[in-house]
């Protein structure tokens, strides 16, 4: 698996970032010195998938503590850089009581402990011979290590319960292509990329057995925000009769949030979609809880009522 | 309009098309000295859009008989150029028995004028406000003028039924960002381009009325292939209760083909999705019958059992 160091790292006076907006052509990193700078590379999506935001936002602050910076403006200015993903503001809070290196660190293991946890529950939910679909990138690089659905696709490959992952390619930024391709392929997965408009046939030809996502911010009631197209996807599995999975740690479940309804949508800079024309461009959806077969996080697979299965996950963690 | 001859035409020596990969950005022509180079741009896709194939075919048997060349051959060469697209292989059996200049002329300005005709159908089907979602380019690009689902939308906006169009980029090869948008604009359609898997959302939101897309091959019983993603599309409108509409003209439709199972589906080469991972690229998908409101061609819209009402409208032409 991927170093969850070469992710990301919090050196004496800076957060070093593996430059994802750069990958698969090229292996840079950013250095940041700053809490600012810190934000400016979440905004800039150079670490993006949302536990790895959170985690940023933990070594952000812990970089702010060390320089002395004043910390309620530092943690203003990480908690707005992103605002659907709900880790960024989990692992901020965390840090309040402790902004100390040790403190941060210890959110980035236990984050990628977690993800190897659902990785091992999602794993289970699968037959041998599985030829999965996933969407976007919920692996390693996501995460700080290891990954949730791909971390899922990894295990099952290594128990032999895994055929082939069809991977959306993700407009507009390509994280399936570049992202999650460039993952399976160092870890010896097989896989294809395809256009995520493509997915609709290849489960009309019954070529998909299940579609295994991550998640950015997850409701009360299950109601999945993530990726645009995400959503699309659900829909589709479901009118197929495809299970639909979302792997996903409990720091992504925002018990103060009720429904999808209340989660703030990101819209990005119409340019990624394309310079010349008008363009609009969210970057995530929401996914109906009533489109989802199963939640995993690292306490296992959750179902229906999430009211109730998402809250005793969380408690006991 | 788009001029009709400069999309393609016919001269004393050679057939002429205006290059649709290199649009919007440049308009440049691409002049074809023989049914094999005729043959050759339409699978290179220098004219692409099922009716507009069939006029290319058509000028290119003209060109075949204008220098003398095999008939027999140039007619196999240019019918194997794309498998989908049911038109080619209508306008060459049209050719068989006049290989004349203006017979093929005859054509094209008969394919435009069934454009017109069937856009006023669909735009009947409109109520005021609509707001309209396509995908690909079913415009004057596509039907050597004017346009099936594309001059529908004009026609709807002429008659003042049309508030906005939302354009699926329709990836890999971005007909709906470079084509669509480019004749809407020229036309002074409102119209956003958004990422093929943000219609689900959009859907969602309520702010999709109706979708209208053309076809490249429809069977007796109502399927419909068009460019992959359209089937996707269907399945989301009919999840949404969307309708989703069907514009093209009966040169469209295959009466000797029963089922959506016995259309061919090109498959494209994986390095338009991406060059550097495995990739598979089907270029089209078949949108079952039942998720079709109506299709509507120059005699008007039809509706369910497709089997009676597309024959009755076939025979009428």
């Amino acid at each position: 698996m991927l170093d969850p160091e070469r992710i990301l790292r919090l050196g004496d006076d800076r957060v070093v970032f593996l430059d994802q907006r750069r990958l698969p052509f090229e292996e840079v990193e950013v250095e940041c010195r700053s809490a600012e700078e810190v934000a400016e590379a979440i905004r800039r999506m150079v670490v993006r998938g949302a536990p790895a935001i959170g985690i940023a936002g933990a070594y952000g602050l812990a970089l702010a503590a060390l320089r002395g910076e004043d910390l309620d403006l530092a943690d203003r200015v990480l908690r707005g850089s992103r605002p659907t993903a709900v880790n960024l503001a989990w692992a901020l809070d965390e840090m309040r009581g402790d902004p100390s290196p040790e403190r941060a660190r210890a959110i980035h293991r236990q984050e990628v402990d977690r993800c190897r946890r659902m990785a091992a529950h999602a794993a289970e939910l699968m037959a041998p011979g599985t030829r999965a679909l996933t969407h976007c990138n919920a692996g390693g690089l996501a995460t700080g290590g290891y990954g949730s659905a791909v971390g899922a696709l990894v295990s099952a490959w290594e128990r032999d319960l895994l055929e082939h992952v069809w991977v959306d390619e993700t407009r507009p930024l390509l994280q399936g292509a570049r992202l999650t391709a460039w993952e399976l392929e160092a870890a010896g997965v097989p896989h294809t990329v395809i256009a995520d408009s493509a997915a609709a046939s290849l489960m009309a030809a019954a070529e998909v057995d299940c579609v295994v996502t991550g998640a950015d911010r997850i409701a009360a009631n299950g109601d999945t925000a993530n990726k645009i197209g995400t959503y699309a996807v659900a829909v589709l599995a479901q009118y197929h009769g495809v299970p639909f999975y979302v792997v996903a740690p409990t720091s992504t479940v925002d018990l103060a949030t009720a429904s999808g309804d209340e989660i703030p949508i990101e819209e990005r800079d119409p340019a990624e979609v394309t310079a010349r024309f008008p363009a609009r461009n969210p970057a995530f959806d929401v996914t109906p809880a009533d489109l989802i077969t199963a939640i995993v996080t690292e306490h296992g697979a959750q179902y229906e009522p999430y009211e109730e299965s998402l809250a005793v996950g969380e408690a006991a963690a």
